[in-house]
């Protein structure tokens, strides 16, 4: 038994924000964002909604997969920039899709919110009363953003992107391995969306970030959770495919392939057209490799996210 | 295989708020809120946070039962009224008691966040990676009133409850059965932070709900989801030594027993004292009825939540 991946979709807004825009706002270049960050672009919802976003990727898995929505059991999304407190992302997703026999809530665990998700969902399906589940990354990050600030409003951008999964019982595609943690001790390097700014004009309600302190943490945990992850499993890193990480910075992607003494190739990069979107990260590149025909059946491949929390999670999936 | 409740823990805000006082703010009267909704009073949270109360409650569940922090491996807060869109409060508790070990994650679900929050937990103690959870649920809805508006400033209050809960292999004490359900489709008719308003004045960010709707809603459908999960279980209605409901408003607890043929003596209310309490109000209730002694291993006992989605959700369990 276990968390059998049907199917992956994407959806971006419409409108793309390149670094060259950006300078007309901010005191910023090209040069330096993409040096720093490995991001030439990002999409930014204009129109469209965390929730409208999670839609389309909701829409577009049943399309694919053929499904009838009353066969979906479970919707999760992961969100850190939900249009309502209430109802939930995913209870508007539901709602929306027609998914009548489903259960749907989000979850917050900030940019590893879709590792924490694969987690949630996995045990879920293990449990026997869930079928078939829903899982979407969804993140509209850009209404997270003081554009006056050049060291985070480079940084982000917005997307969804999810998988429709099942309980397979032919035990040939499942989750392997996973470990997922806190630290909630150093909560403070990475903020957003602080309500209390609402009322207080001394506090902010944007992201705010010591980026020196997140690398550290990145560049640390990341590469230590994966090795963790893989040792317990009896599976050395060359047997991975790909390593799907979090698209937060590209350097934090170098760093890892170099501790784990892989080739660059094993880490596929997307960040240069999309930022950082938080939950949306791994699955829109999931998404992508899906569509580009590079992961098949039968691959182990490895979701690794880190950020807001802290928090840091790998999933090793045979897809 | 199952989740075994050790202990519960509640923690309320300094400042109680009587009908009384509303009245000096609002066109309303005591006899006119305490008639419709059996609500007297409710606490609010100046000082306090959701992440503060939640705090109290995780540290009272270690000292009551001895636990270690290091001994905890999942904790989950189940919210409406977040401090930060990232760190979640769960993973402010984690940091702030030391849970080391813990995996830290929020949910969504509204008023049914503390039910879907079992299944959560309950799954994920069944997959045998977590041994010890931590679920709370915690509110501070008053900073999601519209203090002008009096159909739902009345309603509302803030607290923090929860219990630490382990995978018990003796099965004595699991959870029998649950349901969870949502009604993503009515969803517009209770809806609170909606983060479009901070941009849009001709959009609010308060509570809106359609309170005929969210009655007429909750009297089918809580019985109706209690009925199913205990037939499912075959267990008849007069087995169950108390149903803790949701605390949104006396009249639905009375309807709800009535429906069930069942006395006001198995459905204990405290409303009167802390009003909706949202994710935080089957916890608060659970750990007074267990303070009171009136709570033994063996009993039967169910929780049913319902609200924002909208949702509706109830557990079995043998306590």
């Amino acid at each position: 038994m276990g968390l059998r991946i049907i199917d992956s979709a994407l959806s971006t807004p419409k409108k793309v924000v390149t670094n060259d825009d950006l300078t007309k706002i901010l005191d910023t270049s090209d040069e330096w964002i993409s040096k720093r960050t490995g991001i030439k672009q990002r999409y930014q919802a204009v129109e469209e909604t965390t929730s409208s976003m999670a839609i389309e990727v909701a829409k577009q898995l049943l399309e694919k997969s053929k499904t009838d929505p009353s066969g979906i059991d479970l919707i999760v999304v992961a969100t850190m920039s939900p249009d309502y407190m209430s109802p939930s992302v995913a209870a508007i997703v539901q709602g929306s899709i027609g998914a009548t026999n489903a259960m749907a809530f989000d979850i917050s665990a900030a940019c590893s919110g879709f590792v924490y998700g694969m987690s949630i969902v996995n045990n879920m399906l293990h449990g026997g009363k869930f079928k078939k589940a829903i899982l979407i990354g969804a993140e509209k990050l850009t209404r997270l953003l003081d554009w006056t600030d050049r060291s985070t409003a480079v940084l982000f951008g917005d997307a969804a992107a999810g998988i429709l999964a099942e309980n397979d019982s032919s035990n040939s595609s499942y989750l392997i391995n996973e470990k997922l943690n806190t630290y909630g001790n150093m909560g403070q390097y990475l903020t957003a969306g602080n309500v209390a700014a609402l009322d207080d004009p001394a506090q902010s309600y944007f992201f705010q970030m010591n980026g020196r302190k997140v690398y550290e943490f990145a560049t640390k945990r990341v590469p230590e959770s994966i090795l963790t992850v893989l040792r317990e499993a009896n599976i050395d890193p060359s047997e991975v495919k790909y390593f799907l990480l979090h698209q937060a910075n590209e350097r934090i992607i170098k760093s890892v392939a170099k501790k784990l003494d892989l080739s660059m190739d094993k880490f596929p990069v997307n960040i240069d057209r999309f930022g950082n979107t938080a939950a949306a990260s791994e699955p829109v590149l999931l998404a992508e490799m899906l569509a580009d025909g590079k992961i098949n059946r039968g691959d182990i491949i490895v979701f690794s996210g880190f950020g807001g929390g802290l928090t840091v999670g790998t999933n090793v999936i045979k897809y």
